[in-house]
């Protein structure tokens, strides 16, 4: 990779030279006006990836087209941890759950000294680091139920501008990529529907997900606990109950995507393991289909994980060399966030 | 009732026979011509339920009303069996499992003997009418379950054309009613989403609800089986498997409306006891809300059931007193199908 570009760098620079450089400024001048005009991803550097979308979109949506679709069948589904925003060094439901045990602890001492909210208690990230699933389950089951859909809504309503990443040092909802917000920019244009397909709770992600990307609550799946219809002073009222209604990960994104929105995506984003069966069964329709994985190789601007390609290994989006081998196979498209993308995060609001 | 027909009729003709002929015919023509441009629902009688359904659009459609809601957010349900379309004297989907049973006999040897096959086999319609809600299970397991979402697709798909309502004699996708139709089209008119929201299948209606209704398939809302991802010749496909996954009936209305759109609705259509705690939940939102019930006393047009109001009782389709006691007090609109439809079925296809 690094050989192609200096060769194309020497190559450009000989033309260069060559011309006239009043003339050169001009036309580039011209072309970069022309390109940013044209250019639906300018986060985008140009490469297989940005080529891929860019053909499928003009494949389903040009008229008289083998692939041609009707608009109402331009699905496109897209994992969020990861995917459309930063999901390091811990998901943000997670900081979100995490948050929320501080807030309750008054009411419960005992979690003082009892696992798993000892160890959270005292901000030890290298204990969380590690929990299981049963202990994010007890902590979800602590934080996220008990109270009606509406109260609930709330609770996530006000957190989010008091969240903030660890590391990155930003709310939450400013950690999105701009090269993904392009994409749902530029697909929506062109008439495709876009979904997320979240393995996190689909009622945490609700409340943003119109500002944050513009996608509606109905265009949200994602897990969810069961839920409970009662009445609280003769008024109907659904109540969240402390278990697990649907996980929608691994098997579970091709399961929802059939049970909510009932089409097979034309295109899946997704960035880790618990995403391989939704671009399985995306990529198994017929006519053009796309499959398209996000690699987090860039530690300067964002994180590097795998273990795919040997990035560093972790339990928090882990993209497995099975995933990667697959990929290949299948002719899904990678993403290099290093290489792909311009921009990673839009600039801090002034 | 019949006494106020008997006495509106005859001060009609009272004052036709006061009026110049020439003058009244010349004024009737324009008046029913300028109500056909202007009325979105010309095959309602005037009346509590069409004048609510107009003022409700109008209070929330009106930009800087007290009342307006983005369209977005105008989310109406309808429920299908019973006020889409006719389900006397069996559902739908019901008629269709029965059809399924006969199909697939010939591979099954042992239902001949044994019930609830064998009451179906021999069309014994007395029985069936009798049968529990395990007996269904029994027949919907045998008969909607062991292929995959797209062989289901194409099963129901074929069954329709050949599909007929036994007392009716026509197929079940022509007994739709003409004025849900309208008010399908006249909300969809003024930015409203329209959703169906049925105790029936979910995958059963998807296939037609686009065709017979103009909604979409990812705005239906049904129970549904339990799917299974697996891979087919290397290729992923989901298998229906003969486990309920989800009741979409009683409480699992408003529980179904929350998870699949996670917005209340503005209104909500229903017609049978099923449709109770959609109704409250609906309409115990804030700010405008509709309730309205379809209620089936047209025993000559269609069919005639209750028990409410002195109905015959029946087993499909229920609508209690207890029902109708509550819509009244709750101030939820009652349709009597012989009084405020003008017209019931659209005419037989040419």
């Amino acid at each position: 990779m690094l050989c192609w570009i200096v060769q194309t760098l020497h190559s450009l620079r000989t033309r260069t030279f060559a011309a006239s450089f009043a003339v050169l400024a001009a036309l580039t001048l011209t072309t970069l006006s022309a390109a940013a005009k044209q250019d639906p991803l300018p986060s985008w550097n140009d490469g297989a990836v940005k080529s891929a979308i860019v053909a499928l979109v003009k494949e389903t949506t040009t008229e008289g087209a083998a692939g041609y679709v009707e608009p109402a069948d331009r699905i496109v589904v897209f994992d969020q941890d990861g995917t459309l925003w930063a999901e390091h060094p811990l998901y943000s439901q997670a900081l979100f759950a995490l948050d929320r045990v501080a807030t309750l602890a008054p009411e419960h001492p005992e979690w003082k000294t009892t696992e798993p909210f000892k160890s959270v208690l005292a901000n030890d990230f290298a204990t969380i680091a590690k929990f299981s699933e049963k202990d994010w389950l007890e902590i979800v089951a602590a934080t996220h139920a008990g109270m009606s859909t509406e109260q609930f809504e709330k609770i996530v309503t006000d957190w989010l501008p008091t969240s903030k990443n660890p590391v990155l040092k930003r709310p939450v909802t400013e950690l999105v990529y701009q090269p993904m917000l392009e994409v749902l920019a530029y697909l929506r244009a062109n008439g495709f529907n876009t979904y997320i397909v979240t393995g996190g709770g689909q009622e945490f992600v609700r409340p943003y997900a119109d500002a944050v990307y513009g996608i509606q609550r109905e265009q949200v799946v994602g897990s969810s606990v069961a839920t409970k219809f009662e009445y609280k002073d003769g008024k109907a009222e659904l109540l969240r109950e402390p278990k697990l209604f649907f996980n929608s990960n691994y098997e579970g994104k091709p399961i929802g995507i059939n049970l909510f929105i009932g089409k097979r995506p034309l295109i899946a984003f997704g960035n880790s393991d618990g995403d391989r069966q939704m671009l399985e069964w995306t990529t198994a329709g017929e006519g053009p289909r796309l499959g398209v994985l996000v690699l987090h190789d860039d530690a300067t601007r964002e994180f590097a994980y795998g273990p795919a390609d040997g990035l560093p290994d972790t339990k928090v989006g882990t993209f497995s060399q099975s995933l990667m081998d697959e990929a290949h196979a299948r002719k899904w498209h990678v993403i290099s966030m290093k290489n792909d993308w311009a921009t990673i995060f839009p600039k801090p609001a002034e």
